[in-house]
Parts: C-alpha cells; sequence; structure tokens
C-alpha cells in the first residue's frame, strides 16, 4: 500500500496507539506479560486460520504440510544440541524446579513469609522455555531417521519466550508464533524461502498493512554478535517484513524468513536419504504483533476494516 | 453411561489406548511433554470451543463471563501473594535468566560445548510458569477495585506446568486447562459451584464418558499434607470428574469443580464493595485428558463417534 493509500486510511479510522488502553491486553503483573481479551484472542485465532490456509496453496514441489503444536516448554538437552545458549543466552528462560526435601521447604517457607529468597533450593530441571516455534520440529523429525527425497514441510505453533523486558507491547516476553518449517535439499530449502517472500508480500498486501521487507540478523550476545550479525545479513539468511506499530518509533518485525542452511541439521544429526547435504529454512508470524499492526492501521473495529484484510481473515466473529 | 453401554460402544470401535502409537501425541526429549499432531490439535480446539459454549448457558444470577487468555508465565509475585510455594513447592516451575557478562559467557559456553553444567549464571527472574489457568485471572481482577454486586464470572484458558514427570500422557507436565472463575459472595459461588457440579455431569454424559464425580484433594507436599487434604474432602471444597483412561489404573481426573472460600481474596486483597466476605471457586478442565478419554473410549475415527458426542463437539474438521 502507498502512502497515499495509508494517509486515507488514517482519516477514516480511528487507530488503536495502544492495545493495552483499549482492554485488548490484561495487564500483569510483569514487564512485557500480557493476557489477552476475547476480542484479542479472536482476533489471533483468526490470523492464526488465516495464515495456514496460506501455507497451504498449492505448491507441486511440497510434500503437504504436517501439522504440530507444541507446549511452551522443551527438552533443554535438545537445545544444548542446537546451541542456543551459545549465541543468545541473554533471551533464554530456564525451568528451574525445588529440589529439596520437607526440613529445606519449611525453612525456606518462613523466609517466604517474610518476603525474602526462598529459591535457593531451585535447580536448574531438564526443561527450557521454548525460543522459537520451529525448535521441537527438527529433534522431532530428526526421530524418523532419514529424510525422505521430497524433504519435509511443517506447520507448527506454539507459545514463545525471550527474556527481553520492554515497556512496548510489540516486545512481549511470552508471545505465541506461527511458523512454516521446510527441510530438505539446499534447493528445495531456497525456493521455500523465495516462495515465502513472495507470500509475504501477499499476506502483508491482502491486510493493507504498510510494510517493508528488509534484511536482518538475530540479536546475537557479546562482542562476536558483530560478525556473526554482518555474515548473516551479507548471507541473506535472514529477511524480515517490518510494519511501524509504534508511534515515532522503528517499524516492527511481523514476519520473518530465515534460512539456517546445514545448522540444525547438523546439530542434530539430521541426515539425507541420498547422502547429499540436509538444509532447513523457516517463515514465521509474530500473531500478536500482526494483531496490534491490524488495530494500529484498521481501529478497534473490525467490522470497519478494508474489505481486502477482512476478506484475508475470513470471519473473525 | 451405564457399564452395558460402555461395553457396547467397547465391542464396535477400536480404542486409542496409547495417544502416542496412534501418532496424536508428539513425542519430544523429555518426560511429560509431547507435541500435539493435527488431529489432536483439532480435537482440543473443538473440545475448548464447546466447553466454552456449555459456559455460555444462561445463568440469570451471573455476569456475562469475561473471557481471558494467558500466556504460559505469570508474575512471580502474584503466585507469591497467593502463597503457591507453601502448599506445593514440588510442582512449580522457576524461570531463570542468565546475569552473567560476556566474560562469563565465554567461560559457561566452553563448559557447555564439553557437556558440563553451563547454568551456574541462571537466576530465577520475576516469572513462573503459570500452574493453574485461573490464577492470573485473580490478580488481574483484583486491580479494578471492589468487587461489584453481580461479582465477576470469567472464562480463561493457558498453558499450565506441573513438575510431576511420568510416564503416561495423562500425566503432562505442560497442558492446556480450560477454567470457569467466579468471583463474589460466598452464596453467589456455592450457587456457582452446584451449577458446575451439574454441568459436569451434563457434558460427561453427552459425551457419552463414563464418569464418576468424587471428592478430592489437593497434592499438598510434606507432613501437613495428611491434614490439609483431610480438611479439603471434609469440607468438600474440591469434587474431581473421573473417567477411566489407562487400562488397569485408577480412573483420570478430567475436570475439577474447586471452592476456594476467601483464600484467594485474602492473599491478594480484593475487597467487596459491600464489605462483605469474597469468595471463590472455579471449574477446569483438562483439555488433553478428555480428548484422551474420547479416543479411548471411542476410537481414532471422530466420524463413527456416538451422534450425542459429536453434536456436543459439534464440527471437528
Amino acid at each position: 500500500m502507498d502512502r497515499t493509500g495509508v494517509a486515507s486510511v488514517l482519516a477514516r479510522r480511528v487507530r488503536v496507539s495502544d492495545p493495552r488502553e483499549a482492554g485488548f491486553l490484561i495487564r500483569s503483573g510483569a514487564q512485557g506479560i500480557y493476557g489477552a481479551g476475547d476480542r484479542l484472542s479472536r482476533l489471533i485465532a483468526c490470523l492464526k486460520s488465516a495464515l495456514a490456509q496460506s501455507g497451504d496453496q498449492d505448491q507441486s514441489s511440497e510434500p503437504d504440510k504436517e501439522v504440530f503444536n507444541f507446549p511452551p516448554v522443551m527438552a533443554r538437552a535438545d537445545l544444548e544440541r542446537i546451541g542456543y545458549f551459545r549465541n543468545f543466552p541473554h533471551l533464554l528462560g530456564l525451568v528451574s524446579c525445588f529440589c529439596g526435601d520437607e526440613h529445606t521447604h519449611r525453612r525456606l517457607s518462613k523466609i517466604h513469609d517474610e518476603g525474602g529468597d526462598w529459591t535457593e533450593a531451585h535447580q536448574p530441571s531438564d526443561l527450557v522455555l521454548t525460543p522459537a516455534a520451529c525448535y521441537p520440529v527438527y529433534p522431532a523429525l530428526a526421530a524418523r531417521g532419514p529424510v525422505p527425497p521430497e524433504g519435509y514441510t511443517a506447520q507448527v505453533c506454539s507459545f514463545c519466550f525471550r527474556h527481553e523486558p520492554s515497556p512496548q507491547p510489540t516486545r512481549l516476553r511470552s508471545f505465541e508464533m506461527l511458523e512454516f518449517v521446510r527441510i530438505g535439499s539446499p534447493e528445495q530449502v531456497l525456493a521455500f524461502r523465495q516462495d515465502w517472500l513472495s507470500r509475504g508480500r501477499d499476506i502483508f498486501e491482502k491486510l493493507q498493512l504498510p510494510f517493508e521487507a528488509a534484511p536482518a540478523n538475530d540479536p546475537f550476545f557479546g562482542r562476536a554478535a558483530a560478525i556473526m550479525q554482518r555474515g548473516q545479513k551479507e548471507q541473506e539468511l535472514k529477511t524480515e517484513f517490518l510494519v511501524p506499530i509504534n508511534e515515532g518509533e522503528e517499524p516492527t518485525a511481523c514476519m520473518s524468513v530465515n534460512v539456517h542452511r546445514d545448522h540444525f541439521a547438523t546439530a542434530l544429526d539430521i541426515r539425507h536419504g541420498n547422502g547429499g547435504a540436509v538444509h532447513s529454512a523457516c517463515a514465521g508470524f509474530g500473531l500478536a504483533r500482526i494483531a496490534f499492526a491490524l488495530l494500529r492501521w484498521h481501529g478497534a473495529s473490525m467490522l470497519d476494516w478494508p474489505a481486502s484484510t477482512r476478506a484475508f481473515l475470513g470471519d473473525c466473529g
């Protein structure tokens, strides 16, 4: 949509610049953690279903997608094999559990009731909070043995966690992510990437949201970050679809298309039946962010949204 | 349903005694953590929608229910006020995050890559995994100020976490729970309890699942457990709807109706506008457990399920 189109949308609608004030988000006692009210929940469900349908479009070169929904936690051992702690230690959430006996519990309960630190007997468990919806898919498919000639195509959804407290609801710590994943030969994976770059444009155009697709990088930790980020950008491994949401701030990534090359396959020992290289890629959608973009650009009353947006979303109740 | 009815169902259908073997559940690298395949995801979505509709039934004595969906984590400070650690330390999951600098990260990355314990710089954060779907609702409603005369009725759904590893898929560590919550006068709360005891019977009868409604208790920790559990049973504070799922084992709680008296109101300083006592109660459903019960009793082919079951569930695709 060109800027003139955007301006005419703005003239017509009352935008929702803060979904907390409009009752779409329910505040909690922790930064970046919100409940969703009924209307936001319905909008997100609707988006999920519409995006899943765009993942169904005829792709004669791809096998039928398999659908997975994972819980918000995954095996720590799998994340260790993937090597997440090496690059993103600052974003990771470990699940810790109480390992004490009754005596310890009595002592710590007293400290708890006096407002002190009662967590000393908690130890890291075998679980972590899932950092990206696609992460549990790779170990699950690796367990099947060699990759078949047509590769795998999957759709996966889960709550994801990233420890980056922020006052902006566009940066939640716990949020629902829908992803499409391709595992196969380098050629199959590149075709998937091209396909989703084109589908992404189509989706944001239909939603009538102003957007830009731009080369991007992941938020690596520490001094090595600059090198990693430059490499990622130069090799065009990550493209973000950015939509302006927060007034006067940088636009927000609402979708990204990522090529992992052989990262996951090597880490998880996923091999091709034909002995060739196994690559992977994913296309991920931040459901709440797209919902906030829709509320920001088209207003709170879904019945008044542009016809093309409503047609894409189907019946949002 | 009487036992004769059950026997005739059994004669007709191939039961799914293990949803892992039948591909409904996707194994992960951690005990009690499973992904859901497409058919199980659809069944759970269907159940959620059907149960939400039974929560809509005309209740002239209740205010319209408010609908919330919360992420799988909540503010630790809220759980501390509720006092969960006092009674259920063994079930709690704390979220721990990395608090080290670059130097620490380099050192721990080396340990990580050598297969050692790389978690020493992780400290408990301000978040915990939500142990029951209704927990985030009380602080959210407490923030509104005094309870209005009609009280509150809410529907809430989230992934919940309980650290009780088990080989049985009927005891997941991370699972979706749908709850209905009532906050109001003791009389309003008791009416809600009676109402949901009756709705529960109606739901399991319509689903054509064999069930028993029985007084129950929560799994308190330690030596005080026996006393707490006896008190809970004697005062009829908890009723479980139990369905046989695992062959040769005790039946599984698929729904529970719980009266909290003034526990949450006192802990979170929720006051009534009229100065009277504030009580609360909830009716909770374990969505995956009910799905497993349906697969166990009616088989994998939903088209062959009893007409009353299908009518209750509506269109499951």
